[in-house]
C-alpha cells in the first residue's frame, strides 16, 4: 500500500457497488466526513474504502463540493503523476488521431476520458484547458507537461469559465500556462470550412467542437439551397453549408463579434459573397423573416441552452417549442429543419416532443430523418447519463 | 365531397385529436366496425370521419387486420392515382438523390414517406417493392407505374417476405413485377466498398441499406486494424472497414451463401487476401476465438432481432448481454467494440443496459463513443416510435 495517502471510507448505506461498476463520483452523503476528511485540502488525493475497509481506488476529494470525490484510478496503489497524466493523454489521443486528419478537437471529455472534471480542446499546437475540478487545479502541472509532450503543444491557455468551477469552489481566473496567447483569432478547419476561434476573448474555448458530426449532416442537405443559420455563433453550421454548396446562407446571431468572425472564416473559404449575417435577437429575428415572408430550403437552430438544469426544464422545454414554432414558417415545402439542444436536462424524449409540438402549432408536419449527438471526440462515460446533453435533430416538413 | 368512397367512422371514445395530430394508424377497437364496414374488401380506400362525422381524411382499410385503417392523406377528397402515387414517389426520391451521389438506398420507408407499410430499396435500375400493407397488394399498378416513371427502372421486383403481410393476411408469394429478374447478384456501392445484393434469393431484400452510417462510422475507426465482423452477412461491416484500410477482417456468419457474396465483393474490392470468412453459429465462433485467444482492433457485432417484440424482450436482452460478454474479451486493450441491435422492443436505454452488462461480466469497462441509428433514407414518423429499431453503439473497452 502506498503509505502516504489519506484514506477517505464509504459510509455503510453507501452504493459501493455501483462504483465497482464503475460509478466516478461520490457525493458527501455516502462519505463519512469525519473531522480529518472534512480537514483535507481541497484537490487533496485520498485512497478510497468501503465501509468494511476494502480498497475502491485512488481519489480526488473536494470537501466543499457535493461532489466529493472523483474516482481518478481504480488501482490503489497508482501514484497520479505526471507519467499517469501521461498515459491518459495518450489514449485519448490515439482516438482523435484516428478521427481526424486536422489536430483540431476536443482531446480530454473528462470523466470519460479517465480525468475527472478536465476538459482540453485542441487548436493546432494551442491547448485550452478547463480544469472545472479542484484536483486539476492543484495537479496542473503534470498535467499540462503531459499534454505539452504528447502534442507537442507549444502554447497552453487555462479557461476558468466553466460552470463546474464555482461549484468546486474555484475562481474564474483565466492564464496563459504555457507559451504566448494568440494575439488574432485562429484558423481552425472543419468538414473543410474555416472557422475563427477566439480562444481568449470568446465564448467558452473558442469554439464549439461538438456540433461538428452534426454540421457535416446539414452540409449533405445543403447543395443549391438557401439557408438561414439561427444562433450561428461564429457560422457552425452556416459555414459547413457554404461548403455543402449552398446557395447562400443567412446567419442570425445576438453577437456582432461572432457574426464578424463567421464573416471572416466565408472571406479565408473564398465564399464571402454567399453569407450575409443579421445581429439581432434570434426570435424577433425569426419573426420579422416570417413576416417578409422569407422562405429557405434549409434552416438551421442552435440554440443556447434553454434547460441547463432540473428546475428550468419546463420553461426550456416551452422555450424550445416556441423556436420549432417560429422557425417551421421558414421552410419552405419539402425543405428541412434543424433543431439542436444541449440541455442537459431535456433529453431526448422530451426534446424532441417539444420540437414537435412548435412544428404542429405552425401547422406543419414533419419526417425525421436523422437524430444526431455531440461527436466522438465527445465520448460518454455510460455510467453517467449527464454526460450526453447534445441533440440534433433533423426534419424534413 | 368525392362521392363514390365508402365512410369508416370513429367510435366517440377513440381519440380523434392524436389522428388530427399525425398518428398514421387507426385500430379495430377505435372504429366503429358495423356491418358495412366489415364487409369492405382488404385495401379498400375510404373516408375516415370522427364521431361528429367530420371527415378527417382518405384512409385504407383492412378489416382483417388489427390495424384497420392507415391514413394516406389527410385531404378527404384527396385521389388515390397513379399521379398521387408520383408525388410521393418524388418526394422521397428528391431526399434520396440529395443524400447519395449513387442510386442504391431506401427508396420508401412506408408510412414516413406517405406510403404505409410499402417499402421499395433501388438497386440502381432494379426496385425491390414489399407491399406489408393490403392497400399495396390492391394498387401495385398504379405503385409500380409511379416507382418506374420517377425513377427510370427498369425491372422491378416484388418481396412478400415481410413480417407485416402475414398480419394483414397476404400471401408470400414473390414475383417480378416488371421487367426480367437478375440471374445473379448485383454489385452495390456503399462507403466505397462492394457489396453483392441477391435480390431474389437473399434475406430480406438482399442487401441491408439502413446501417450504412454506422458502416461508414466502423471504417474510420479501421485503419490499420484487425476487424471481427460477427454475424456479418454479405459483410455490411467487415467490407466497410477494408475501405477504412483495415489489416485484415474475419467475416463469421452461419450463412454460407452470404459469406461467399462477402468474398465475392472483397474480390471485386482487390481487398480478397484481406478477408477471411468463417462459417458458424455466432456464439460458438465467439467462444472458440476466445479460447485461442485471439484479439481484434476492432470488433462489430450486428445480430438478427433478437428481440422483435415486447414478449421477446426480456430474452432479447439477455442474448444481447450474451453477445457483448462473449466479444468484449476479443476487443484489444483500447480497441473498439461495435455493438447492434435491430429491435422494434428493445428501446436504445435498454439496449444500452444490456451491453454494459455483457461488458462488465466480462471484465472491461467501456467509453461510448458513438451512437448510431438508421441512416437518413429510412426517414422516422415521429408520431410512430415504433419506426425508430435500430441502434449501434460504439464503445472503446
Amino acid at each position: 500500500m502506498t503509505p502516504d495517502l489519506p484514506v477517505i471510507r464509504l459510509k455503510p448505506k453507501a452504493n459501493a457497488q455501483a462504483i465497482r461498476r464503475g460509478a466516478p463520483w461520490v457525493f458527501d452523503n455516502e462519505l463519512v466526513m469525519d473531522r480529518r476528511s472534512k480537514a483535507l485540502a481541497p484537490g487533496s488525493i485520498a485512497r478510497l474504502e468501503d465501509a468494511e475497509r476494502n480498497a475502491l481506488g485512488v481519489v480526488a476529494v473536494n470537501p466543499n463540493s457535493r461532489i466529493t470525490a472523483r474516482m481518478l484510478d481504480r488501482d490503489p496503489e497508482a501514484r497520479i503523476d505526471s507519467g499517469w497524466f501521461r498515459v491518459k493523454v495518450d489514449k485519448a489521443l490515439s482516438l482523435r488521431e484516428r478521427l481526424y486528419d486536422l489536430p483540431f478537437y476536443r482531446l480530454i471529455h473528462a470523466e470519460a476520458d479517465g480525468l475527472p472534471g478536465v476538459i482540453v480542446d485542441r487548436f493546432g499546437d494551442t491547448l485550452v484547458v478547463q480544469p472545472n475540478a479542484a484536483w486539476a487545479d492543484v495537479l496542473l502541472a503534470p498535467l499540462i507537461q503531459a499534454l505539452a509532450d504528447a502534442t507537442g503543444a507549444r502554447t497552453i491557455l487555462k479557461n476558468s469559465g466553466g460552470r463546474g468551477r464555482a461549484l468546486e469552489g474555484l475562481d474564474d481566473a483565466d492564464a496563459v500556462l504555457m507559451g504566448v496567447a494568440p494575439d488574432a483569432p485562429v484558423p481552425v478547419t472543419m468538414n473543410g470550412a474555416i472557422y475563427m476561434a477566439d480562444l481568449t476573448g470568446g465564448q467558452k474555448t473558442g469554439l464549439f467542437f461538438d456540433q461538428r458530426e452534426n454540421h457535416a449532416f446539414a452540409a449533405r442537405l445543403a447543395r443549391g439551397a438557401q439557408v438561414l443559420d439561427v444562433f450561428s455563433h461564429v457560422g457552425g453550421f452556416g459555414l459547413a453549408a457554404l461548403v455543402g454548396g449552398a446557395q447562400s446562407c443567412l446567419c442570425a446571431d445576438g453577437s456582432a463579434p461572432a457574426l464578424a468572425l463567421a464573416v471572416e472564416g466565408a472571406r479565408r473559404m473564398g465564399a464571402a459573397e454567399r453569407l450575409d449575417t443579421v445581429k439581432g435577437d434570434a426570435f424577433a429575428v425569426m419573426e420579422t423573416l416570417a413576416e417578409q415572408p422569407a422562405r429557405f430550403d434549409l434552416v438551421v437552430c442552435d440554440p443556447p441552452a434553454f434547460a441547463p438544469n432540473k428546475p428550468a426544464l419546463e420553461k426550456g422545454l416551452r422555450a424550445y417549442e416556441r423556436v420549432a414554432r417560429l422557425a417551421a414558417p421558414l421552410v419552405a415545402e419539402d425543405g428541412y429543419l434543424v433543431l439542436c439542444s444541449c440541455s442537459h436536462a431535456a433529453d431526448l424524449s422530451s426534446f424532441t416532443g417539444a420540437c414537435l409540438r412548435g412544428i404542429g402549432r405552425a401547422g406543419r408536419r414533419a419526417q425525421l430523418i436523422h437524430s444526431g449527438f455531440s461527436g466522438p471526440d465527445h465520448p460518454l462515460l455510460p455510467q453517467l447519463a449527464e454526460s450526453g446533453y447534445l441533440k440534433a435533430l433533423f426534419f424534413r416538413l
